[in-house]
């Protein structure tokens, strides 16, 4: 018999894991069916977003920085930012985790914790998901939602459209950068940049809202501006004229720059995790989308071809990143 | 620079995945949108199922024994016995993969060949996914499905109703002994059971005609006869008089078991993996179903307590097994 420790999940195995959830998920309407059966019946409608997303210890999050809650939350912020890209909202979500038998129930219940967080803040019922065993914290999350009354894609950015990004970048990266350096989390010049790392809060109203007035094409900026921008030009076939000193720098990732060597525009061009919307509205659409939400216009949409600045989007250095590629020369 | 091996996932990078799973993957339908966005956009019904399940190396499959094919369909497969044992059709799939960057592209490859063969078996479309990294090859899916008339999930069995399972039982975990005693998969005596382990096929016809026939409740035997029917038993708050002897065991587990010194009717109990439906259904509707699908009665309905052969379902040896748990004493 291998001596597990008390106060693990191992300890209590996966049917009490499952009591643990269902005793604080909240109960489904009559015509639903939630967690503890074979599959969840959902009324869906006949223009329904899915997407599905996962982290992983050690590549997404890492456990000295990140608390179970912090994981749980982005877990799930991250596949709700993307039903917003498309201007929908989040309705449903599946939540599997995989762990090891010696992670201890304390962070089990403090994951639980930020999912049930996330759902609350979200309005998200969890319908359902899986538990089962890896060597590192493994969380899959599938989030469905509702449409809106016209789905925004990466695809359809025409010529002459401006391009627009809410709210400022850099955050997050900036916040990745103080943890690495060892700041005070605590202290107010970098805490909010910390909080846009751990607890990232994607732009729920800003995604309908922008589609509502006028916006032609649209993505989430998760794997950095340059690389998500590079992403929707090519779907739509476009080009673009785009002027980077012109994005809203973070004001929390300018402060950490000073106190690490960093480069914060450099965090805003291509740090990622800020889950910002980047998207493209006629010229005659961008006024009523400023007095919806609050954004930044960078460029123009083109024939072609990608100039940022003076030279090629796909030039950039910072591009370079992928998820899975180990060489990153290529 | 880390020397990275070629042919492998992590010298082509993620992007480059992801263009491999596009050219093979089917277009949607004009009013749906697939792969490559932020989200999918499904026409879905007020009666849509989801299930989610994820299978991991080492711990749900062995890479000398499965090939990545034999990983991507059974993957899909769980998930389709979830559909199924609600009275349901698969429709969508949404299938998430994190693994080592040193895996074999020819395992990647082989690994889409087993999803994309699963789809077409099922007629489900890929619409979606996450790539990623891990030190364990691991398959996430998500599916999504069309409930039929009637939804019947876990909770409707009513003392006197019949309950029947279809096929055989055990064949799963005689392949999975097969495989671990080393017999040759070639030979015909327990080429059936192998099969049967890395390639199941969930009862995606019989599920909704077992509903139409009159079933009040219905599971799929996934985690072993006994613990499926201790699950059904609870969620519908009912008892069973239940003769284990007439299980319809696998002729394949009976092979194994001569040659391996294992024991089919274990098997059969609590090997689970079978992918069979546990169901019941009125004394008055077991001719519609009879008529529909081949199934074998077990025993019946009471209001309790839980009774199979001589003894009480709860108290039975084989019942042990958790997920999770590593102390199996407790």
């Amino acid at each position: 018999m291998p001596n597990v420790p008390p106060h693990t999940v191992g300890a209590v195995g996966e049917s009490a894991l499952l009591a643990r959830i269902a005793q604080r998920a909240p109960r489904p309407p009559n015509d639903e069916i939630w967690s503890g059966d074979d599959a969840a019946q959902l009324r869906l409608g006949d223009r329904t977003l899915v997407a599905t997303d996962f982290v992983v210890e050690g590549t997404d999050f890492r456990p000295e920085w990140s608390s179970g809650a912090d994981v749980g939350w982005k877990a799930l912020a991250i596949n709700v930012s993307d039903i917003a890209a498309m201007g929908g909202r989040p309705t449903h979500a599946l939540v599997s985790v995989a762990m090891p038998p010696d992670l201890l129930l304390e962070t089990f219940d403090s994951l639980l914790d930020g999912t049930l967080a996330g759902c609350d803040e979200w309005d998200i019922a969890l319908v359902g998901g899986d538990l089962g065993e890896n060597d590192r914290l493994f969380v899959s999350v599938t989030i469905v939602g509702a449409g809106g009354p016209r789905t925004v894609t990466r695809a359809g950015a025409r010529p002459g459209d401006a391009i627009c990004v809410t709210g400022s970048l850099g955050g997050s990266a900036a916040g990745l950068a103080a943890l690495e350096a060892g700041l005070d989390s605590a202290d107010d010049r970098w805490s909010a940049a910390i909080a846009r790392h751990l607890r990232p809060l994607p732009r729920v109203e800003e995604g309908p809202a922008i589609v509502a007035a006028g916006a032609t094409s649209m993505i989430d900026i998760s794997d950095g501006f340059g690389r998500d921008l590079l992403r929707l030009l090519s779907a739509s076939g476009a080009g673009c004229e785009v002027s980077s000193a012109d994005l809203r720098v973070d004001p929390a990732a300018i402060a950490v720059a000073d106190a690490t060597g960093g480069d914060a525009s450099t965090w805003a061009f291509a740090g990622g995790e800020d889950f910002e919307l980047l998207f493209t509205c006629p010229e005659a659409s961008l006024e009523d989308v400023s007095m919806r939400v609050p954004v930044t216009r960078i460029g123009t949409v083109t024939e072609g071809p990608r100039i940022v600045d003076d030279g090629v989007l796909e030039d950039r250095e910072e591009l370079g990143w992928d998820h899975l590629r180990t060489d990153r020369s290529r």
